[in-house]
């Protein structure tokens, strides 16, 4: 048809293929630019580690070599080299003071629900009474300057009608603070909400989901936030903290191209963002890295350890330099125990790691199954009124019970504490010998005050509203962490354990197991230190974290003494957790929203091969193939149209099947939309050449052959039919593939993707394959 | 020729064929057993990971069917779960033990250099006088039961002539102690000398080094470690500790069948004695975690992390129940700081990094230059002398330095020691103002007195003395590690650097630098924290560690305070190291020695293609092949004689070159010869059969054939001949390859081995490939 149009074109193509092999294809090739966002991936697609790595070998190559032409390029190239340590101190300064931020508005927002400071309105009760000269050192909570509101509002800050203001008032501060939130997130970010662990989870292990660490989500996850702590509600803002760092992350990958255009080196970076969030979350910079290298990170360099570490530094410092608790101190729970710990102490922790595994299967599965309840039921559909329920059932009942109405780390801080002599609260309230007269610090045992059996009353039944509360607020479209409620539950009955021994010790010192350790007039029993080793339980039988949580544990206490009491409790918890189900909280929610997720830590020991799981399947149309040289435009395009595969293999031709490489398709719709654009006499009759030499064109009239061996991936990954599915999972997790071709003595047999792979552990798991994302 | 004998066999045999395709071919064949000794590597060959990882699944499947069968299975199963922690807890409570007993045995003998306790001669110095109730706490040093040896003799402690005596026999006793030292090593294991690290690093990697870690080498590295850290040489124990820990975790290996018969997971156990090795050595359990990490280990999945840090701890716990240092501390170099530093002193501390990253470059070139020597020249024939001239000098050289005469871990303890109010060091000696009353912590900067500007001097002469005779040292025939040597000469400089800071701080303070954070009176320079990070910086230019010696440091100091300048030597001293070679000591040495390491840190960024590394080269006889259906056992045999290949490819036929699959050279050895001794029939001429159906035996007088396809690897590992080597590399270090073979278009091309990317990388670097070690 176009014959007497294309003769010219015919003819300087003749001429080309005289000449190309003896020149560099590529130069010649009008094509070469790159093809406009070739290089990214789409949304909900998953990245090819090799690729990325390879690209990124490819662009340092080009700087080096280009540094040595001029002294211009050598600094760029240097400034390239930095563009690491750069983002990373940008990371650690931007998180650290959102940290700060964050934690200077919750403290205010927190009391605002109680009473506002008349000096200063913008000041938080601390704040207010730490500037007021009127404060007693017996009082330190008390000055005219905070008033509560019924106080402010009536005159009165006693009595019944004053009480019912301030429980009313309290109710409806929490309640607007978590409809601004639910509100917030719902119209301006939805990817806000939640803990955001598993989806950094599972997009560090290298899936796309656009937006989720945007500048937006960024904004109001930090916002809402505030509120959401702010409310009272059940939640801790760690796990949200690290998806906020991570959204720092993302966004200073976008000043380097190094970073921005490689989604294999954005992830390193991000890798070391959640690392600085955790570090700014607990004050634990060394616990940030190791929580990252074990529970977050998939790829995990030595280079990024390094990085993560500095980051997570300059976060923890930054922090401490905008030293929001007033303490000067890094960390948020500061403790210090005077005495040591006995062998026989390791009975009850060892029974607080039992109840930290029974913990968190209990709220695994709870919280699962109401996740799993809102996603099909109509309760999916009303996520602002959930939020407001449940903000309004958590402050209802939360008021009368002092030990729920303040916030959950000041409760933790004040389980966690030693009572030393100058303590106030009622936690302290023991019976005191006149006759003792012994060092500040060496407090011996005493008999428990009506102070500590009232106190003990209401910590169990703020231990049983904790526990049931914080199974439905998880998962709420607010941002929510689990780390302090969690931590909440293992302190209460950390604590009530502690106080029962040391009171059974005092009571009973001459009990064989008691006499040998606790003699009268010692002080042998912490409940503090039980209170701890609680949290550590419960928190490790949610999250399965083992060395990451020992490590922040040991951060907030700076003493190895305490590491064999926490070691135990978080082994036995993580075992009893175990015994019931594999899988951690972000697992859990992994395969709840079927996030396309493969687990480093799952074994695969089934005796399946490569040829049970490759499609197609016996039953299925063969796979869609293309040939080296016999393929014309026309077919390509209505392969692509007909199929939705993300690349196609080649074969040197249908009936030998011998495999010479793999197109991406959407390199492939690219070149031959370009070629038909600006390629002149490339029409549908065209063939598409993807071998090496040039095609011989059978007669001058022919149409016009596109050659495309430049998008030809010459070395696809591929395994025999005989392989274990057990390598082939090795091979997807450690190389990070996206797709693997089937050979069997070197003829293509099918293909097996990482979806394939996923749903195949699924089915030999039991578990529904179908739930699985998209590829 | 056997024709007529065989017939029986052969109507046997076409029996067989038709029953064979119904039945599991395995339980049918005789050949079942696993053959001896072909699951086990030789000596000097590289592990396959993959094939380890593949047969441990197998061994974890089959004892949970079999625990399904009854109680006592079930019983074994988790026996067999719980092997790993056991291991564990074995080698942690060794490891610990055999660190006291060292540090106890030290201790005494390198006192045993000066005198004796007349109230017990295994008592040390510090023992001695603890027990003795005449010690003032003036002169907690002195107390008369301690006598020197020129006061025992001759009954004079002082004097020339008693000098003298002490004198030589100082010197004598250190070279009794060396020449021991060799000979114990030279006469029972020549694998204990040296630090070790280079070769363990080797073997994690996947090498096999037969003996390295026997019971034969702990026993004499143990012995012979004592006896060289006595004599004073200029060495210390911490890598020797590692090897010693590795030892232990070998040994309890072959306890388990789990670890003693799969090279994979043997490895994760020495992984975790690594770190083990190091908690003790420190008193660092966290940092010697990240050591084994980062610096040791080669496969580290979360699951060793986990039972590393419970090893470590374990064996720092042990450590302290012995209590060799007598003070209940964890660490070996235990300090207090009780002033901040400032910002300006980053200056000093950069310098202090770079001057590390200096002495880094220098000791790593001069001692692999001499090594280098060492191994050319005649010197290498001589090490018992070399070892005994090296000690005479260094003994001669240190004694009349207080500073080198004592032991190096004393030393560096001093140099890091800040200056209390009853500190009596000479390095203390500062010009006090009476009129001060201060508490003991708070003293400020003071001018110093004579003894400091002496002690500067003998610490200067020291520090030469110390550069120099490290780099003789390192790497003689007797333990040898570089921990505590690189420490002190960091130490050294960095305390000369801290006293001259504080110095000109105190006497300038109204210069500009001073002005704003050293007011006079005020404690504002510690010149301990310098030493510290002297050290810090020196052991980092050497050994090119990162976050695991930042972390063990801080385990230390225990203050996060501190991190920041140990972080800004440590990144100062790495990069100044790295720009004049990338090689940290461990990786120069293993080069020197020409092991196998596929260093996972090296990024390889050349160009070049899989089709260029491949063997045969162009000019090489074709590659060493089998055919599925046509190779007789004569021509197998023929082929096993004529090379020394680990394995042959197998493929369909010659003309096609189609892969089917790869057999082990071992496996095909064994099976032929068992064939010829229990299978009737096999005779030379016998053709051997990969394929899966069974052999047409075309007339009944055709010799017997032999079936091997059960030895076959179906799923042998291969790559395009396009593939760039960056992505080989890689696949070759995540996966643990031994070999992989290169196709193109379903054709087998060639096999690329561990050893020809190895040298493929050493000719990329211009380094001499000749020097790998064989495969």
């Amino acid at each position: 048809m176009h014959c007497g149009k294309q003769k010219s074109m015919t003819s300087s193509s003749l001429f080309s293929k005289q000449v190309w092999p003896e020149m560099n294809g590529n130069l010649m090739d009008f094509l070469d630019e790159p093809f406009p966002d070739v290089s990214t991936y789409e949304d909900f697609h998953t990245i090819d580690w090799l690729r990325e790595k390879s690209r990124d070998t490819d662009r340092h190559r080009k700087i080096t070599t280009k540094s040595k032409e001029s002294y211009w390029e050598l600094i760029k190239s240097l400034l390239d080299a930095w563009s690491g340590w750069v983002v990373m101190l940008l990371i650690g300064m931007l998180t650290g003071t959102l940290a700060g931020v964050i934690d200077l508005a919750v403290d205010w927002m927190t009391d605002l629900k109680e009473g506002v400071c008349l000096s200063a309105f913008y000041y938080s009760h601390e704040q207010c009474c730490w500037t007021s000269n009127e404060t007693t050192f017996d009082d330190r909570d008390k000055c005219p300057q905070w008033q509560k509101w019924a106080e402010l509002m009536t005159g009165h800050s006693e009595g019944a009608g004053a009480y019912v203001l301030n429980y009313f008032l309290y109710v409806l501060w929490a309640l607007l603070f978590s409809f601004l939130a639910v509100s917030l997130v719902r119209v301006f970010a939805p990817y806000a909400c939640g803990s955001g662990i598993p989806e950094i989870k599972t997009i560090l292990s290298g899936f796309i989901i656009r937006g989720y660490l945007g500048k937006w989500t960024l904004l109001i996850k930090t916002v809402t936030l505030v509120l959401a702590v702010s409310s009272g509600l059940s939640l801790g803002k760690e796990g949200p903290l690290v998806h906020v760092a991570c959204c720092c992350g993302n966004l200073f990958c976008s000043l380097f191209s190094k970073y921005s255009k490689n989604e294999g080196k954005r992830r390193e970076v991000l890798s070391a963002a959640a690392a600085a969030g955790v570090s700014v979350a607990f004050g634990a910079p060394i616990g940030g890295v190791l929580f990252s290298l074990e529970e977050v990170s998939y790829y995990f360099p030595l280079k990024t350890l390094w990085r993560s570490f500095f980051a997570a530094l300059v976060a923890a410092f930054t922090l401490r330099a905008i030293n929001p608790f007033g303490n000067s101190r890094l960390v948020l729970f500061y403790v210090e125990y005077h005495t040591p710990w006995y062998m026989a102490e390791l009975v009850p922790f060892i029974l607080l790691g039992v109840f930290g595994g029974l913990w968190g299967t209990l709220f695994i599965r709870g919280n699962i199954a109401w996740c799993r309840r809102r996603k099909t039921t109509l309760l999916g559909k009303y996520p602002v009124l959930e939020v407001i329920v449940i903000t309004g059932i958590t402050a209802v009942l939360a008021f009368p019970n002092p030990y729920t109405r303040r916030s959950t780390s000041e409760l933790i801080s004040e389980l966690f504490n030693d009572c030393g002599a100058l303590e106030s609260s009622q936690l302290c309230d023991y019976v005191n010998n006149p006759n003792m007269s012994r060092p500040v610090d060496d407090i011996p045992d005493r008999p428990a005050g009506p102070g500590v059996y009232s106190a003990l009353w209401q910590l169990a039944l703020a231990l049983i509203f904790k526990i049931v509360i914080t199974i439905f607020t998880f998962g709420m479209k607010i941002p929510s962490g689990l780390f302090i409620p969690s931590m909440a539950v293992g302190a209460i009955a950390g604590r009530i354990v502690g106080i029962a021994v040391e009171q059974m010790a005092y009571h009973h010192h001459d009990w064989i197991i008691f006499k040998n350790w606790c003699r009268p007039g010692a002080d042998c029993v912490t409940p503090g230190l039980y209170a701890m080793v609680g949290a550590a339980a419960c928190l490790g039988g949610v999250t399965r974290m083992t060395v990451s949580l020992v490590v922040i544990m040991f951060e907030l206490t700076g003493g190895l003494e305490y590491i064999v009491p926490l070691m135990a409790a978080a082994v036995t918890s993580k075992w009893v957790a175990d015994a019931f189900g594999k899988e951690g909280i972000y697992e859990s929610h992994i395969q709840l929203n079927g996030y396309p997720y493969l687990d480093v830590r799952d074994e695969f020991t089934h005796r399946t091969l490569a040829t049970d799981v490759m499609r197609p399947r016996r039953s299925e149309p063969p796979l869609a193939v293309l040939t080296q040289d016999s393929t014309t435009v026309e077919d390509v395009e209505t392969l692509i149209k007909d199929t939705d595969y993300n690349g196609f293999p080649v074969v040197v031709s249908r009936e030998s099947e011998r495999l010479i490489g793999f197109v991406q398709r959407r390199e492939l719709t690219v070149a031959i939309k370009t070629a038909r654009q600006k390629q002149d006499g490339v029409v549908s009759s065209s063939v598409v050449y993807f071998t090496e030499d040039n095609p011989q064109v059978a007669e001058a009239c022919d149409p016009q052959p596109l050659k495309l061996r430049r998008i030809l991936n010459l070395s696809p990954f591929t395994v025999t039919d005989h392989t274990p599915m057990e390598t082939v999972v090795d091979i997807f997790r450690k190389l990070g593939l996206r797709q693997c071709l089937v050979t069997r003595s070197g003829r293509l047999l099918g293909i097996i993707t990482k979806k394939d792979v996923l749903r195949h552990m699924a089915q030999m798991m039991n578990q529904d394959p179908e739930s699985i994302m998209f590829n």
